[in-house]
């Protein structure tokens, strides 16, 4: 678990698309951020306070949180000195940057000799158990792509915010990097040994209050071939109650996979459903997000609505419009 | 890769199922073992000449392989004598035991002052890539379970067998540790980084002769909820021309899970070649394997009687009956 709240380091971030996790976090867990911290050159910005090491210490930052992606995989110079210092200063660092803090051999003397924490999320800190099965009380809700990239995060952290905003009970449940920096916890799925994918989800989705919702975020897509097991993991390790498909309208084949064109949302509601019914019998497919990113206003509307009424289920960009509908679609669950 | 021919050492196996291991290599590759080595009270025994490690060297063995479980996890101090002059006498040792032989201090010591390799099968030696989901030449076949250890292992050896006593071209495709241990080389598929399952797969089956067959050992079940996802990444990682359903029909629920059924093998059916489908748009479900260790001679012909007629499709039990029927099945994809 990542103390709270953070500093967001930008960096010397070249463009706003850099700087996405910083904006991942600003926009999801605002309460999180204390303000930004930008080098020279910047050109990415989040909309919170700059701020410097003093100014966030006190405020009470806790963590200075990597919100942005390196060039060419190294941990810069510049970078350095300013994170060096930070611990210097009492504050723990967070990343999930390929390359590990822990690797580098600076940052690790000085963490350790001021006796902070590094953490990388892309490597899991806990030794999971092996699924067992077995029901949990509580209620898990799962996003499930026709391909990879198609706003399940998004979708679930929209969810969690609205069932937060209606008073109700809910979690959301990251399962990748960026997950677990807007939340502070979580497992990094992807980095999880095979035989403990399944027994990871379980871990981070116990026995609950039976009002209270999981909102797991989901990961890769049953039909992307590079990433279809951990799908396959999530759905059974999840167990969910709901099952929420995911598509993105304009993708013209599989993410990294040219040869390869996304299945129909009818085929992924009609893949998905009873292999999540293997662990979770009364599971239902409750509605659809619609990442209309790409689309004009009109565009997504009229997108919205066929698919709504084509699929009997309802619809909406989650994001552009809000989760109300998605969220109205689990108190029938 | 595990250099050949092997030694196999039953050490003080308190029973045959103990040796299962050493069993497997002799059953399937007789041709890699010299001898057995047994200790004192050993009461394991696969039918090879008793060797001293002076003999099994002079007749020619490379590598010292444990056949055996050891008993709470524990490496004896007096297997230790054996494979530490194994060592010292020019062997390499290779385990597909829990605790691992590079975790022994004096095991560790004595290879690396030797030069001798210590092969643990349990832990991936190579760094795999992402699957890229490109089509291969060459064929493939996967027998897919209805449950785990319902015999996929030994249907693929006893197709693989079959296919080379008809001079054809194939290979068995280890997946697990037996079946490392059992071909000397393979991938450790339960071990690997959830990232990186499908392309160890790809990896492990790359492009062949038009007309060779790469017999995929299975793994897991798509049925169960442990290990599903493990078996997904086989599917599509493998990408199988040709899907053998495997079943064992005394099972009354499945492995470890009390509370979950098997599936039907015409659910199992209509569950995986769909699956395979996304990867492999040609593949078939070409033929049935029942395991009927359990059952007398006239239940088994019965039972595999009516499931022929029952599924429309070639079955048989590959260890008790031999693999012809498979392979004959194999012979129109």
């Amino acid at each position: 678990m990542i103390e709270t709240p953070y500093l967001l380091f930008l960096g010397d971030a070249p463009d706003q698309l850099a700087a996405k996790v910083a904006r991942g976090i600003r926009d999801w867990r605002p309460d999180n951020c204390v303000g930004q911290f930008r080098l020279e050159g910047c050109k990415a910005d989040v909309g919170l306070p700059d701020m410097t090491l003093a100014d966030a210490k006190a405020a009470g930052a806790k963590t200075v949180v990597i919100g942005v992606a390196n060039r060419g995989g190294v941990i810069s110079q510049a970078w350095k000195r300013v994170l060096v210092e930070a611990l210097e200063e009492g504050f723990d660092l967070a990343s999930g940057l390929h390359n590990l803090l822990r690797d580098e051999e600076d940052l690790a003397a000085v963490a350790r000799a001021t006796g902070r924490s590094l953490h990388d999320v892309r490597i899991p800190s806990v030794k999971y158990p092996i699924a067992n099965g077995e029901p949990r009380t509580g209620k898990r809700c799962l996003a499930v792509g026709t391909d990879c990239s198609v706003g399940k995060m998004y979708t679930s952290l929209a969810m969690d915010a609205e069932m937060k905003a209606r008073g109700l009970k809910s979690s959301f449940r990251a399962t990748g990097q960026t997950g677990i920096l807007i939340t502070g916890e979580g497992i990094p799925l992807d980095a999880v040994i095979a035989d403990f994918m399944a027994g990871a989800v379980e871990w981070l989705t116990p026995d609950n209050d039976p009002d209270h919702w999981d909102m797991i975020e989901g990961q890769g897509s049953l039909f992307h071939v590079s990433y279809s097991g951990v799908t396959m993991a999530l759905i059974h390790g999840g167990a969910p109650d709901a099952l929420i498909l995911s598509h993105e309208p304009t993708r013209s084949h599989m993410r990294g996979l040219p040869g390869y064109t996304l299945p129909s949302l009818e085929t992924l509601r009609d893949t998905a459903l009873p292999l999540a019914r293997i662990a979770n019998p009364k599971c239902e497919v409750v509605g659809i997000s619609v990442n209309t990113a790409a689309m004009s206003e009109d565009e997504a509307l009229s997108y919205i609505g066929e698919t709504e009424k084509r699929m009997g289920l309802p619809t909406c960009d989650p994001f552009r419009q809000g989760a109300g509908k998605l969220c109205d679609a689990l108190s029938s669950i």
